[in-house]
């Protein structure tokens, strides 16, 4: 647990989505400017906040120059991409990694973290900049996948996908425009399903780091479905047709992926 | 558009569901006791709420006694059994309903008619007690699909899913207790999906109501997905079973499902 003190780190600290137990703010202070933006992004993160005499607050701060204002925050421990793919190649001879492009929405990563777990896929990455970190609400729309998936921010994702790639990774990006539909594609070699932001889509670096692109069909009149349910939608295919070639005798070589590739 | 005015009533209309489009509150109105209620409502509902001054607020209510409160609510038209029964048998000869058991997450809702619509699905059910209406959240979150899907708020959901059955409807809920996968069930009939709600699941009547039980495999550590997820990957793979059927020269015949059931 580390207490972060003063008006600006404390407002820092949430908007880089610093996983915070609790908001200490001095009965009296006014919601105002800085402070009346640190109670916006907490509530926003659903970041509990209690108001405390000023006097209690300077005991919690150890004499520090709190402002009235106060934060304990978690450390969130992020795995690097060599913990994902080397703790990935252990499980499984065809691991299963998602790729999230720039998710802002707390409770559609929480969401998506959640069905990530529950197919057993074996890691996150997730971009470091332009998205949301796993903050208290991430972690409880994750009903507690958090704990138990390795997750790695990383500051370029489409070189990390290039690197993926490289090791023998098949990368999938579930994109609108995707030639291919989402129940079509090989999923007997290592896989990285990428999954974009809302309303946006892939960013264009990451879909060029795709080996394919692929949609789901759309029979209504909305365009697009939610980010979250679009990818659990396939990463539940992708756990369907695996346990479907499980049943079968025989199962391709993992090296099918390099092979389709420099067909 | 219907003005609702004074504290009580406002507070009502926002607790029953009523969808709301604007709340107008008078300037230095104090935001204690109801009209705190009424503004923490509003929020959760994703309600626009404007602070105008009173006498600005006094002819908007047209000299009625406001007490500082006022709502401009929209009417959502929900739809009847037979009008959902009806206008599904005209589209196809297996339509799909989704009944929706007690949903109380409006972000849920509106992300499961998404879907709903997304696949192409004739209506949807709802219960009209202990459950979310369609709010202003809820058709936020469902990105437009309220104005296109027909829905059904019903008093008894397990006489209304009998109701179905009789005519000729195979009802399938969706519960981890389910004794089959969701990808094995027979969906060449006219089908309801019947999704509980977050954290209890399906209730003991309505459960009772369902042909078959049917549960998502979970491979991790959380043991369950988000009910709006659940929903939307069995109704994406209906969709992908009904798709592949198509491309089979014949189809059974609709009335299969009435022989399982008496088999």
């Amino acid at each position: 647990m580390a207490a972060i003190f003063g008006r600006h780190p404390v407002l820092e600290a949430l908007r880089a989505g610093r996983s915070i137990d609790r908001l200490y703010l001095a009965e009296g202070a006014k919601a105002t400017g800085i402070v009346d933006e640190i109670l916006r992004l907490a509530q926003a993160s659903g970041v509990t906040v209690t108001w405390i005499d000023r006097r209690a607050l300077d005991r919690l701060a150890e004499g520090a120059n709190h402002q009235g204002v106060l934060a304990e925050a978690q450390e969130f421990t992020y795995a690097t991409l060599d913990d994902v793919v080397q703790s990935a190649a252990r499980g499984t001879a065809f691991p299963l990694l998602v790729a999230l492009d720039a998710l802002e929405d707390p409770q559609n990563f929480g969401t998506l973290l959640r069905s990530a777990d529950a197919v057993g896929a074996d890691g996150i990455l997730i971009p470091l900049h332009r998205a949301v970190g796993v903050t208290p609400a991430v972690e409880k729309s994750s009903a507690g996948a958090v704990a138990h998936l390795p997750i790695a921010r990383v500051t370029n994702l489409s070189r990390a996908l290039v690197t993926l790639k490289e090791s023998g990774y098949w990368i999938v990006g579930l994109d609108h425009t995707g030639p291919e539909l989402y129940d079509r594609f090989p999923v007997d070699s290592p896989l990285v399903l990428v999954v974009g932001a809302e309303g946006k889509g892939l960013g264009r670096l990451v879909r060029e780091s795709c080996d394919l692109l692929v949609r789901l069909p759309m029979r209504g009149h909305v365009e697009s479905l939610n980010a979250a349910v679009a990818g659990s939608i396939v990463l539940y295919d992708i756990l369907r047709r695996r346990s479907v070639s499980d049943e079968r005798p025989a199962p391709e070589d993992p090296s099918s992926a390099q092979a389709r590739r420099t067909r």
